[in-house]
């Protein structure tokens, strides 16, 4: 059994879309991150970086793991599935799940800073963010235009970058013209375990459309960049 | 044989010191960034992301890999060292090596960024990452005040954040009053390779010192930006 901590967002749903694609039974529990739940001690217990998500693999001894990169090849790794064991395999899944981690992550998630909660607006600040995640989409969709899949079988290298990529309006970012990354996110929509895992541990896909919730969550994360 | 694309930065040495922490035998190939031949059809061909490192591993068949995180857990496990093959090990490396990958490196890199290269001065940019990257140095300080080692033994996950950390006075992040980083700052300066990983493909330790160099660096590192 798998406990996970988390709050709906897209590294929340890279280890919520993990568990489901591998079919693991795990305890939900959330961590509301706009109260800062996720900085109390009994969070930072489990991760002392005060992010989310984290899990405890309760069959190793009641292991606590964070990072959702770290989570997700841990859980790849225990099923036996969605990275392979071969060199070249691996290698290649590992480079695009990287990606995801040192790239398309940390410049949507900026261009949501930016773009979203900073209290002053910054146009070369947000134009920055905006751009290089753009630039990092058109790289994806070369990619998906040579391969169904960003490594050659469909691996956690493709759930942790939808799981972002999928955000793009939030952040946004358009993805006009990329026809290969557009074909690839409807495919990754319908793979097993997807619209259960971005429904963990609640749904908030309804916050481009509903204003009102939109402001109270801009304004909660805009008070918690000013700690 | 390991053929290496890379330039003096933090993510070239994580390749770098990787493989001479692993006593592999490579060819160095720099890759003028400043000039940026990253973003030529030589380099893509290698890495369609267009940054480097980039390694060409001639063992398997001249297999590509790009991302300085996926090349280290290649390197590691290739030479079965530096990273444990246990659940509860793999997953500490892992989560300290995302850490790396997915905090330190991106936070210091837009510190640097608006720090160093941006044309504007955006002081709250500049707060921003810097302040950002003091509270991770402060998750890595309470870690080290625990432990030796980022994970349990020394790992490519202390090699991926000392390669960053270390230039903090780059990023004008301030490592003060972090005994348990200092610490550990020091002793991974003499850890076999990193002195010669560090200076692969040269050295640019004394660009701090070198004021016209400096200024040489930031101009060029601005012009890129702006393309």
């Amino acid at each position: 059994m798998i406990d996970l901590y988390t709050a709906p967002t897209p590294n929340g749903h890279k280890a919520s879309c993990t568990l489901e694609a591998l079919g693991f039974e795990y305890n939900t529990h959330f961590v509301n991150i706009t109260e800062g739940e996720q900085k109390k001690p009994a969070f930072l217990a489990i991760n002392p970086n005060g992010r989310i998500p984290a899990i405890v693999d309760r069959d190793l001894g009641d292991f606590p793991i964070f990072e959702s990169g770290a989570i997700m090849i841990h859980l790849a790794e225990k099923a036996g599935r969605l990275l392979p064991t071969d060199a070249k395999g691996r290698a290649m899944v590992m480079q695009w799940l990287m990606f995801q981690m040192g790239g398309v992550g940390p410049m949507m998630g900026q261009a949501n800073v930016f773009f979203r909660y900073f209290p002053e607006k910054i146009p070369a600040a947000i134009d920055r963010y905006q751009n290089e995640s753009r630039r990092l989409f058109e790289v994806l969709d070369k990619r998906l235009s040579e391969s169904q899949w960003l490594a050659d079988d469909y691996s956690i290298a493709d759930i942790a970058n939808w799981c972002w990529v999928r955000t793009h309006k939030w952040s946004g970012v358009s993805v006009d013209g990329l026809d290969h990354l557009g074909r690839w996110l409807n495919t990754m929509r319908e793979q097993p375990g997807m619209q259960k895992g971005i429904e963990v541990p609640f749904s908030l896909d309804n916050l481009l459309e509903d204003k009102d919730a939109q402001k109270k969550f801009t304004d909660n994360a805009n008070k918690l960049l000013q700690k």
